[in-house]
């Protein structure tokens, strides 16, 4: 079960084209990943605060399959898809729960919009050269990934 | 009793001063303007399509006496001031429901970050030009702001 | 004669009502204020790696008149209004130069788009608390303003 | 030769890492996209009156290798990787031209900031399903890349 955040689209997220503007994929998916942080225990700025370090996005690999439209409600993914030891990759993607040009929420399973792979490497934040992860971090992560992944019932 | 939309800082809404940069308080406005119109039964898109016609901005007046940081907690208020004929004018503002440096909330009245005043103004869709208000917007946003300006308790 | 500087617009800046995004001529502003400053000699992240201070935005008084589009290239003014020893306050303009529906530049004088007031205020860049600005940044400014305003010829 | 645009980064484009963010280099890679488009003649928005179709970006991939910070200058680049029948793909890099923290222009080669693949279909603006783009489209795209990346010199 992955983790999952609803974002609503407002006028700030779309383009001339009368659709979401293709860059924002990325902040709705920032906002998943902080957001699946939190939920593991882990605030950013503490975080950087506390150990002189920050996640910093290192790759990105989006494919646009549908468009968003104002006053759509997405759900956006974040699942772990592997860790290092200075780096880990997570899995996204955003879904349409329900169009608004109708009003109705969309029949079946939620078609999906957006996905992406984006590589988050740790890094010093003085430098802001590439850096080991801190255990803890990393061992926190790992547990939580699996604990949301187990099967919900047996 | 204002209208109210809880909303988290990113780092998406921040800038190299380590604070949000001070254009996104009118992003965060206008999301609890959306919010606002919603609650009252108002979807924009379909509006638009319906109507012919749309809401758009026309003078903004913002002052800033303290900063949000990442990770910060806001709530942002929208109260109806004023309704004209084709033009209604909004009060808004953003207050720190409780900073995350520390994680605690932060005690006592929160504390005003940004405060504001949107004037927006209806125009036809297709032209862009000042247009007389549809009735019965008006009307729903002078009922809505009214019953949720009521005292709670008698 | 007012710092100007020239702008073009592009996808980033529209939104679904096929116009330019309200909030972003405060980002068109911010633009020409830097460009001004940097015209005058002061480029802001070395001031603030030498002084210890930055400008803040205080107060943003904005009013829109028409709409710009995709594809528009404009122009962007900034004028110092007036220097306080903590803050000054910038006025400043958008205007069409051509519009590129019809790729032919707009014939006349150049249409306003929006005008706006912007007070900015000088803070310790450590507690962002309100300071007094460095007698040679004032000084610097209002030198440039009155030998940019002084008519070309006599 | 590549097609080549100048950026400033100014105080909108950065967070609070001190950065520029990551999602803004989509925005960059664009406006230079936008400016090789009109150097080859092509207007989007008329060609959109026009034809009825419009560019849609449909994958994205990116690399990022050093941060870039406020008042770098940067260059971007758009050269045309393969052409087809309804879609075309565009390599792009972001350099740093000179850092402001020292006012002096970087020497030697400029540093590769960020580098990334971007895949752009056309499709049908009131459908926004795929289509074939239009022939004098894709072959001013062919002959103006082609022109542009002839050697200067024999």
């Amino acid at each position: 079960m992955s983790f999952v955040l609803p974002i609503r689209v407002y006028w700030e997220d779309t383009d001339a084209g009368g659709i979401v503007f293709y860059a924002n994929y990325l902040k709705f998916m920032e906002r998943a990943r902080t957001e699946w942080l939190r939920a593991a225990g882990i605030e950013q700025r503490r975080l950087h605060q506390n150990s002189g370090g920050l996640f910093v996005v290192s790759e990105t690999t989006l494919k646009y399959h549908r468009p968003a439209h104002l006053d759509d409600e997405l759900v956006v993914t974040a699942d772990l898809q592997q860790m290092g030891v200075a780096s880990m990759t997570i899995a996204q993607s955003v879904r349409l729960k329900s169009a608004q040009n109708d009003g109705a929420p969309t029949p079946g399973p939620m078609p999906l919009l957006c996905e992406g792979t984006i590589r988050i490497g740790w890094v010093d934040a003085a430098t802001l050269r590439p850096a080991r992860m801190p255990a803890h971090i990393s061992g926190t992560l790992e547990r939580f990934a699996r604990s949301t992944s187990q099967p919900l019932t047996p």
